[in-house]
């Protein structure tokens, strides 16, 4: 985006996150891209982290104008962060940014992942509105985490993919390892690796002696491919996976065509 | 399941829904299969339609013995659709179950709505677990439903998949149409249609003249393939559509590959 060109033709940038305004994920992806468009943020209220693709029904959604930072519209949504893409498209912007951003997140989003994070969540609900979309998480919780290369690499993948027409579809799961800026080696587009969790609940007793269940688990990599997200991050790599809403498993569509008698 | 089979060699079978205990599509459910296996529940205190993939974070979840139906063991859990396959198979089973079954859903899940759905995320979860997964929902969001068709088609798909070993991730959304069972040609094996809500925010102002939204929207459906399922629900067929929990775009992974320097 070269100086003087008028704001009008900047492209519209979205951004939203699960970690809600307060988190300086948010923050962070606002300051590294904000020069590049015309930046309006539409996020959640309150902490969404593992809201997966979560819509609010059955109640209605509040949506207030707030200041987070100079020259940066901001809205704060009371509901979820696909609920925030979509009153962001009807209400705020009244038609479809150029393109969504999502994070940064406080935290990995790699591998199975995807599916439970609200970061990503956003970002799959803006790709089935045909905006193409990014989601970013760096590989640290903490709120003082060093996000300077985490910055870098999402500047430089937005810049990327406004650098040519996206796809429409487009979706992109960004992982950003904990490492500093000197150490990472570049970028990896890659699969999903298969890892997930083994739960196991902590079961406790509140003062009233009647048992209640907390949720943790082990993190177990299965996948030995050397073409995955976790192995490139593990590697010290920015892993990049395209990510799609079309959710048919066809390889097992066709194996049960023939396998069974419909 | 020939009569005589001594309960230890039943196939277990998990019950899950998104409507919570008191909707009547579980209790047909559970109706269609019970004699099928050992058939245990553990299913939301209160409905989750919309839920998605959300899991519970940052609270402990609650899980309570109930009675729905003589000999079948029930619990009640605070938590959402994904958060009961979990914490069932690590404190209610303390094993995988032999199947996991989610529905019967009041209302359709084809199409996008698979990703919004609290109970075909059920199903994903399991899948995810190595449990092969089955989620029901009938083209009818009435509490009056007519759930004659939908039982039988969803025994006899249950009972095609318990009849040979599955693949171990199989995880199957079964939709079933809002038709008279005699009206209803079979069952077809289907992709996902591209078909989605056109959103469309209606804005009232409370009591103290504040705005709010409630979300509405129109369906839209812009694929006109005859192998989707809405083609074949709308053409009375039963629809199959295999689900993956594998969201990386291998196509797009290619396209991007090539069409950006990373």
């Amino acid at each position: 985006m070269k100086k003087g060109v008028k704001t009008k033709d900047k492209p519209v940038i979205l951004i939203t996150n699960d970690d809600s305004l307060t988190a300086p994920g948010i923050k962070h992806l606002i300051e590294a891209v904000k020069d590049l468009g015309r930046v309006v943020v539409v996020a959640p209220d309150k902490p969404q982290s593992g809201m997966g693709h979560a819509i609010t029904i059955g109640y209605p959604l509040r949506l207030h104008k707030v200041h987070m930072m100079d020259g940066v519209e901001t809205w704060s949504c009371s509901g979820t962060p696909v609920d925030c893409v979509k009153l962001a498209v009807d209400k705020v912007l009244r038609k479809k940014p150029d393109i969504c951003l999502s994070g940064i997140n406080h935290g990995a989003n790699h591998s199975i992942n995807v599916i439970y994070s609200g970061t990503m969540s956003a970002a799959i609900e803006a790709s089935i509105e045909n905006i193409p979309a990014i989601g970013f998480s760096l590989l640290n919780m903490s709120l003082e985490a060093d996000f300077t290369a985490a910055k870098k690499y999402a500047r430089l993948i937005v810049e990327k993919i406004l650098s040519k027409k996206a796809d429409k579809h487009l979706c992109l799961n960004v992982n950003i390892p904990n490492a500093d800026e000197s150490l990472i080696k570049g970028i990896k587009v890659c699969r999903q690796a298969y890892a997930k969790y083994e739960e196991d609940f902590q079961e406790r007793k509140d003062p009233m002696s009647k048992k209640y269940y907390w949720l943790t688990g082990e993190f177990v990599n299965f996948d030995k491919g050397t073409d995955t997200d976790v192995w490139a991050l593990k590697n010290n790599f920015v892993s990049v996976v395209p990510v799609q809403f079309d959710l048919t498993n066809y390889i097992l569509k066709k194996k049960i065509e023939k396998s069974y008698k419909w």
